[in-house]
């Protein structure tokens, strides 16, 4: 009976899920009238962008965590999953918080909703990569749900009441995804995949995890400018965001090269540190005025991210036993870090009159806007050091939570005995929630399946 | 003699084409002129959604087919090469169709002619889809001959005399494409692809796969919405079609755990149906005015493609011998006429004061319009269902009558024994048309072929 | 001590440019005002189309090399660094060129110029393929560092001062590219990597080398458009390389099953040979006016291209010990000379009245604009053919130097005895200069790494 509950539990979960969806969708939300709304041509401003961040999300991230030869396949349709149930989920939230419920009790939705919606993917899709190969997948689906809950409510409260600026979501989605996974590896979920997965890596998954990389690395302009407007904001971001990521790239190499006792480069630095200037320049990415320091962060956030890799992930792994399967900590942990304090750094040297009007679109609340706000340069500062810290603290607290819930029993467990997918590491090894898609060889598991359910009950 | 005929006929046949399409070109077409034509910035609007569309036909489809193990390069390369072939034909023969001929003597051309070329492009891909592997590229070549001459005229007559409503084509392309090779296959070419490919699957050539099911996903709204304006219709139709695919994608994984004893998921769902959200809300993307009937769109056509993957394909392979190489009866056929019929309802059940004046864009022969229709509520509903009608009987007839055309001798066929391809299964099991790019491997087959040639003639 | 400059020499030369880049940028650069020009919206008209640029260059060509199946990390990874190194030299050089020092001492960048800066690296991937295999990391580096220099004032001289018309870069990025890499080959680096590379080839690899091709296959008219304004020349590019790319492709499959004895395609042809029509379309892409012009560019390039790839390549090798390892000489070297030529005809032969307005922005000397120009047919095609020999001359003088350069010996060496990355070939087969991601056998090379130091020193 418990086996039974285990084998229909995600079809349960995701169900109820999906249903109750429809009934929120039915009552809450209808879409926006462009027609309407003078502000701009979707279509052709921020549909071209969102394009660029959908692709981010879907491909990008997806194809990144390949690399595993026995769980590539799993990573890009997990990945599929959790996107899908998050975009649908976090749409809702967001309208829930975001609109005072009016008088007709409904919401509207439209393309800059779905921006913001595929943002809080990208949270959850960090986390998954903390923890790559150590849930099943009715284990994320349930940390999706929290981690957005969670994410969409604090980043409202960081947005809206602390009027932090978070240009590219690098608090709000980069620091938080990557602590909150963090935290909820710690409670539990120690296995490390790496030592499991076959010695040495295999040239094509590396090739597969290159699209994602290369994917992120082309779009990231696009990511942390697809929120900003107006015009000089959003050409601010793209700017800064570009330059950061080409010093950051050749930073990569040159440090890959001079933590190897040969001077060779390590292939898991070019994967994944020559993205660390998208991160680290993220927060502040519509308010950095100099070209050249964008491209002074890109270098910093470079090193940081290299000398995570090589010296701080294994001395985590060693002392706190805290694996890290994709080396989150280093691509969006620390440059997210680096990204908070910059947008501190940011607010409290640069003149506001340099910013003319966008000021008030950038920080909001500062004095003189229509908020009525009475920040200036070292309350601004201020307050995105308190925002940094709230994300940092929500994700921590609730990483290990929902750490806790993964660990009960009652769901399904890499590993679990009562739930035999060990048997059936038949298409690839250790791709165990996926069936082959040929048909006779089905029929034959069919057969061996039916025979294993006798023994089960 | 006659195997010479059989080593030269695509050359000859691909020679005349073009050369035909040179003469057709200087005859008749010249370029639209931007700068006179007030309506929209092309490279601004319209060029950003063409290019996800090409992307999609290019790339997507291409590497959707590629995860046969023996057939990859050949799928990717003659998707290559058939859409080439049609984006010419498509443009050529709807000119001569939507353009009264003018005193001039010429029709014009410019990006909305290009996304409806590709869209041409995608129902011969979809045909293919069904056949692939059980024909050679010559087949093809005129399989796409024939299929897009039939579809681009069955289309016109669809569109511009029934004035149905078909926003992202699921009808004229989806349907159309997937019963056209579904009948092209009952005539014969019922070799089983599947059970020749070698047991079981190989990791990358999933993930090969899975680059183009996400390239599909992630640009399916822009397929949709791609023809469509004013600015509203085409707005709904980007979210309508962006809350069927997440919901349909959750489904897809729900359904798939269901179908299966150990409650795994399916490769092949994941693949495919996945898609079918975005499929059956295509034909009324543009007129679903409800966030929540999107996504309920997405969860029925999830279900109905996940149920014809597991139970209604094997039985059409058993009963009818019936062999659909993609599964595009599932992903393509059902969810098409499950569009068909959601146009009818949605057309009859939905208030015409909801559109304001995009009304006449989505049924253009509504009463009070320029065209001086005399169409309402049930009349409409009535001519979506005519035009599902006239899809799915042209497109069986046709298929039936191209399935019999190719099957004449004289075409060049697989295991053909006078065209000894079989034997050069040298560089990918299979991949027969293709040689081996290796310069000094090539010297080698080239010898081999030589005393071939002498054994032949 | 050599051993030691061996080793660290990338990290240096990386080091020092990147510092410099940073003065440079600190020194001379700020951000366009995009408020102050009122020109158009870069997000939602130039962004698109240089997002799909960026994607040709750090996907597409990245991918399209590779296809070798020990370089494949090696090409991807090398292209990234490149093209990121790139970027920040091209800005700064293309900076101090065009803008006369102002009295502020700074010059602006925008989104035009992020285009500007992807072209030159194109120039040196291009270069990249002649070489591919055969160069370690450090002397791409400086490959880049020289070409870069040469390309940007040649391709200004050839611009601003010859006032040569080359809309997509064909004279300026593929024909100088193609040669400078073909004369550095000629000087030494005659090593044939093919015959290195394993028997045969393996199915993944290409077709990953396939992504390569239809990513720039399907964002050619965006290359070839990017810098194009008004909107009808734009919408000419756009045009015109479209159906270009489309005839070439159906004419490379026709030309290349004719070549073959048995009438099969050739993976190389299908590879490169169906860009041809982008690269021969791309000087004259805004001025030809006439859809089967374009037609007959297509075809007549990629007849030019498979030949190359079946005749010219072979003999190259033979006779001038010539090796071309991505067939650039096909694919950019030819069809680019084709450009040039075909550039010329246009001028020579078509009417100026039917340009309306926009002749000056094509021809911007032409008689009657606003330089005060004295230009007309006949001189106009004069000068594209000295545009065409300044480029050819320059590129061969500027590759044989530098190919001089990087043959001495304080430069790492593939197969350099000192620095012993051969021994290493652990990871894939020659892709000498990457390590293994995997941190359990990291440790175990950093331990067999040390010994090898003790015998070293």
């Amino acid at each position: 009976m418990f086996s039974v509950l285990h084998r229909r539990q995600f079809a349960i979960i995701a169900g109820i899920m999906q249903t109750l969806f429809i009934v929120l969708f039915a009552k809450y939300v209808k879409y926006i009238d462009p027609l309407d709304d003078s502000r701009r041509v979707y279509s052709g401003t921020d549909y071209p962008l969102f394009q660029d961040v959908h692709l981010m999300i879907f491909v990008g991230f997806g194809f990144l965590m390949a690399f595993l030869k026995r769980y590539g396949f799993s990573a890009v349709s997990v990945n599929l999953l959790l996107s899908a149930f998050v975009i649908q989920f976090a749409m809702l939230l967001r309208g829930f918080l975001t609109v005072a419920f009016s008088e007709t009790g409904l919401f509207s939705i439209g393309i800059p909703e779905m921006i913001s919606a595929e943002s809080s993917c990208a949270a959850v899709l960090i986390t998954m990569g903390v923890l790559l190969g150590r849930l099943t997948p009715v284990q994320f689906l349930l940390l999706a749900f929290f981690e957005t809950l969670l994410n969409v409510v604090v980043e409202h409260f960081v947005f809206n009441y602390l009027h932090v600026n978070d240009s590219g979501r690098s608090l709000s989605v980069h620091t938080f995804g990557a602590y909150f996974g963090l935290a909820a590896a710690m409670v539990g979920h120690k296995k490390n995949v790496m030592e499991m997965d076959e010695h040495g890596g295999i040239h094509h998954s590396d090739l597969f995890s290159m699209i994602g990389t290369l994917l992120l690395w082309v779009f990231f302009p696009s990511f942390n400018a697809a929120i900003q407007e107006p015009e000089d904001a959003r050409h601010r971001a793209i700017m800064n965001t570009y330059l950061a990521m080409a010093s950051s790239t050749v930073t990569t190499f040159m440090v890959s090269s001079c933590v190897d006792t040969l001077g060779r480069f390590n292939m898991i630095h070019i994967q994944s540190s020559t993205l660390a200037g998208g991160v680290a320049i993220g927060s502040a990415a519509n308010a950095v005025l100099y070209p050249y320091h964008a491209v002074i962060v890109g270098v910093v956030a470079a090193i940081l991210s290299v000398i995570g890799h090589a010296w701080i992930s294994p001395r985590l792994e060693k002392s706190l036993h805290l694996f890290d399967t994709c080396g989150v900590h280093n691509l969006h942990g620390m440059p997210g870090i680096l990204a908070g304090m910059l947008s501190i750094g940011f607010a409290y040297f640069y003149e506001p009159e340099s910013y003319g009007k966008t000021l008030y679109h950038i920080y909001p609340y500062w004095i003189g806007g229509e908020l009525n706000g009475d920040r200036e340069n070292v309350s601004q500062a201020q307050y995105q050091a308190i925002g940094l810290l709230v994300i940092l603290v929500t994700a921590i607290i609730g990483g290990l939570l929902t750490g806790c819930i993964l660990k009960i029993k009652i769901w399904n467990q890499v590993d679990d005995p009562d739930f035999p997918h060990g048997e059936m590491n038949y298409y690839a090894q250790s791709d165990v929630n996926f069936l082959s898609k040929y048909k006779h060889a089905q029929e034959q598991q069919r057969l061996r399946d039916r025979e294993q359910m006798h023994e089960i009950y």
